[in-house]
């Protein structure tokens, strides 16, 4: 049999794509960010898009035809993608914001009718697949699904990781699976469901109160669940789970099978099986695969809905990490200041700050791992909005400006995800403007209150009209749910003016959502300001429920940063008790250092 | 041949659609409020739903069953539907603000799989039968689109209205139908079309420059249109358009031909057609009649968006307009007040609102019509969103409370929009609270400004922030489209939370829009303020293109009416500022009572 060597080039490696493309019939060929669980932050077995095109950024797609190549993303990319994208002839296509569907006008634009698109119906989204389709019809194009062209000649394609799962118990595990599983089959029977099939690694870690490892900074692994009225079954790499766990599970009905069964097992499914899927959680592959006896509706998971919304006992764990996670703040923040007062220090890197605020988390009770990968950002850097200091590319911290600092940290007791952004030496009235505008759109949002079941993405203006008004915008969305001690970005609520307002989107007591807004200057710098809030009911009126927020992140927002002049007294006012509660709430878990510098930035401005 | 009669009662006519129903299989049928150009308000010939319902209002889905009948409408009708569904064994279904799709959930959940409902495809828009479809195909019941039930027994089925169609005419005409149809020509090209069909009737009345009287308060006329490449056809009723416009129609390349013929012209088309549809503005019946040799492409439809984007000199007669709509309003409020300060007069009563508001209109030059029926409600009536005070039900304007009066008019010059609450007798300090709230409502999204093209539902919540914040909210979008001599709802922008932000409803330079929050007490009292508003440049800044709103209304907002102490600086200053305007430019178009009331209640507050 001959073998072909793996070819070294992307251009080498596009010319096999064209090959196989030409070999098939296919004009254009999508390679999405995408894997069968339609998970954020892909295993390197499905990194397909970054292979071939060379873009390491965690959402872009890549689109090949037999005389073009472009990876497109958003602005939160465009930076870093120019500059990996560089010389390879790959173009880059620029999103506008809240455009996620843009590849897809593209597409329809640019091909014939009669022409045809190919993309691998096992790490397509079965909602994105319908959208596809319709588009791509409505120009008369066809589409195929049924393909991995990859695959071929990818021959150093990593396998799966190995990785052990592990029990999230008891304290922070508030519900044993058994509650849960009974849970989902209630909301099952209600929608007239037999069976339920489950693709999203963050739901099954949650309904099976398991944990892992298989993907960085989310506690998750590998697997598909099919659900029963009796038993359930977990789809999983041979040997992930030991044979105390797999006893465990038996016990409590679950029954574990090998991870490439799950789409046989739904084939099988016979008539009389009414099975529940959710069309935005589960592979058109994965759709296909269900055999022609049983029959499919469809609806958000029950899962999806319950892990959203966090109980008073997970809330109260999450209070306590947010102690945690903001005493080791103020220790690394401590640290820097004194580092940025120091004029004989040695040169502090962005590179630093990572090592040092993870150092500074791994010494609280309950870590696990950061919630992402840090972002350290000073002056132009702080303005790629998902920038990443790596050892051959960062800034020396040195001269005047800013410096923004998005970090996270995986705990027992819940996920964290916050943003501040420090002063380096002088900085101007510009900066200071900048700052205010973007805390004012945080105070904005933070204390609004709201009717029970809005739909999130319409909050997202109340936090941008401040910002606006000032005649600036920022591409990204204000905020995004987080999970409980699982993904740092889950659904179903959305503050983002990309998501589409739906049913499903609607904001429920205990969910727990970033805010976040920002201002952006390319090559200047950049400003965001992030704090964790939990829906609290509010009241009941003749109007119904409202809900306000409570905002869960401890730590001091730098006020010498702010613009006096720009704030209202309502706004000065909640900066003032805000910091009071950071005080209060921090001041016991710190000593030294960290306790005085808490003093000295929660001080009454 | 055997005749029968017409059932005289709901329930005869129930009857008879239950037996045509078993006689074609079918378990469910929908009879929507809708028409063959997906209309707001319907001519008599397809008031189907209120014939068989009883149920008057403008929005409204029927369904029956074999054993269930029933009306589902949204919570500005649920009073009036309670009423005129009282004792007909038809439910009035309540659907929650922002969910019109609800009866199709009902459906989904009630009927069981290999169960067939049938609606009539030519009154169902395209969009609306694909998501039809799709959530029954979720759960395996069947659609019928093929058939009108009610033709067999509904005898006296009112016919089409003959009324004439009249030129729209320079100096309101700012581009001629040449222009109009080479700007759209030049959309379908770079769309790849090569036809275009249009449904919709003031697409179609924009585009040739054509008004009529067909619909009540909609100066449009029932019409299809089919543009080619060089020729245009108006598919209309025989007589309704005179020999003289006809041959001026034929002058710029325009065709009449009769009204029924336009679907089998779709039907007609030859291989090499590319045609553009817009889903949402075209019936399903439409579509199927496209021959099979078509290409079909779909897209909004281009004057759609360009009709909603007011040039300069249209927005110069709405400015002019506003100003003798706004002296009409100074005259009738200062007869109102002058009646309310009499305590000797005649009984005042809701039906006097009308008639006096519609009479001061029409002494003002270029008046044609009111722009819908006069909301005059009194107190409990005003919570009624959708009230119509009638000759056998109205109130009597006596006491103490608000009166809410919603109006507007159709002039050659443009189409007005207003609502004001006035004082009657001795008002409380919880009226005071709420029209405030209101207000601040309405200054917060007046005065805002953003990014050109941002997604118009998603600024809704920037006006309910400050009613949210008292627990308070209300059951319809903040803003409507409005049109020039046309509709006074258009779109494609909607600053309402039951739109999806899709990337047709981008906000644009041009548009005119109402900003109308409000707060409804049921059995208490209702209270709206409405101004339209004009979208302008406001500005470009290294983040894009800014807009800002022009409030085009021009008449007090009764500060009788306000809690000073709810109020801001900032709010005091709009309020000032805008009576200054409204002062200055509608001075010199009143005189006498109208001109002391219009000092009296601009002076500052």
């Amino acid at each position: 049999m001959p073998t072909s060597a793996t070819p070294s080039t992307r251009a080498a490696r596009l010319q096999q794509l064209r090959d196989a493309m030409r070999r098939e019939g296919i004009d254009a060929l999508i390679v999405p960010s995408s894997d069968p669980h339609l998970s954020e932050y892909l295993p390197a077995h499905w990194k397909g898009r970054e292979w071939l095109s060379g873009f390491t950024g965690s959402v872009g797609t890549f689109i090949a035809t037999a005389d073009f190549a472009g990876v497109w993303t958003d602005n939160r990319y465009w930076t870093q993608a120019e500059t990996e994208l560089e010389g390879s002839g790959i173009a880059l296509m620029k999103i506008p914001s809240g455009n996620s569907l843009q590849h897809i006008d593209w597409l329809a634009e640019t091909l014939q009718p009669r022409q045809t698109v190919a993309v691998d119906a096992r790490v397509l989204g079965l909602a994105t697949a319908r959208a596809l389709q319709a588009a791509l019809e409505a120009r008369g194009i066809g589409l195929r699904t049924d393909i991995d062209l990859l695959d071929a000649f990818w021959h150093e394609r990593p396998g799966l990781p190995p990785d052990a799962v592990i029990e999230h118990a008891p304290p922070y595990a508030t519900i044993n699976r058994t509650g849960k599983l009974a849970a989902v089959r209630a909301a099952m029977a209600a929608l007239g469901a037999t069976h339920h099939f489950i693709s999203t690694l963050d739901d099954v870690a949650w309904l099976f109160n398991l944990r892992g490892a298989d993907v960085t900074y989310n506690p998750v692994f590998l697997a598909h669940a099919l659900i029963g009225p009796q038993g359930a079954t977990v789809f999983v790499g041979e040997s992930k789970i030991g044979p105390e766990l797999r006893q465990r599970l038996m016990a409590d009905g679950v029954e574990v099978a090998t991870y490439g069964d799950a789409a046989p097992t739904l084939s099988s499914l016979g008539a009389g099986t009414v099975l529940l899927i959710d069309p935005r959680r589960v592979t058109a592959g994965m759709r296909e695969a269900v055999g022609p006896g049983a029959t499919v509706i469809e609806s958000i998971n029950p899962s999806t809905l319950a892990k959203s919304r966090k109980d008073e006992v997970e809330a109260a764990h999450v209070r306590a990490t947010m102690e945690q996670d903001g005493a080791a703040l103020c220790e690394f923040f401590a640290w820097l200041e004194a580092q940025l007062g120091d004029p004989a220090r040695a040169p502090l890197t962005e590179l630093a700050i990572d090592e040092r605020i993870t150092a500074a988390r791994a010494r609280r009770p309950g870590f696990v791992s950061p919630s992402f990968g840090t972002i350290a950002g000073f002056n132009a850097n702080g303005a790629i909005i998902h920038y990443r200091a790596t050892a051959p590319s960062h800034a020396v911290i040195e001269g005047d400006g800013l410096l923004l600092i998005d970090s996270g940290g995986q705990y027992l007791g819940g996920t964290t995800d916050i943003t501040r952004v420090v002063p380096v030496g002088t900085i101007t009235a510009a900066h200071r403007r900048d700052f205010t505008l973007v805390l004012k759109g945080l105070i904005a949002l933070s204390a609004a209150q709201f009717p029970r079941g809005v739909r999130s993405p319409l909050l997202d203006a109340i936090a941008r009209a401040p910002i606006w008004s000032a005649g600036i915008d920022y591409g990204h969305g204000t905020g995004h749910g987080v999970g409980f001690f699982l993904n740092v970005h889950e659904g179903p609520q959305s503050i983002s003016p990309s998501t589409m307002p739906e049913p499903h989107t609607a904001m429920e007591a205990g969910m727990i959502t970033s805010i976040e807004p920002g201002i952006y200057r390319p090559g200047r710098w950049g400003i965001r300001i992030e704090n964790l809030v939990l829906n609290r009911h509010a009241g009941t009126t003749e109007f119904g429920d409202f809900l306000r927020f409570e905002t869960l992140t401890l730590c001091p927002i730098d006020t010498r940063c702010l613009d006096r002049a720009l704030l209202r007294a309502d706004e000065l006012a909640w900066i003032n008790d805000y910091h009071g509660v950071v005080r209060a709430r921090l001041a016991p878990h710190v000593a030294g250092d960290a306790a005085r510098w808490l003093e000295e930035r929660t001080r009454e401005f």
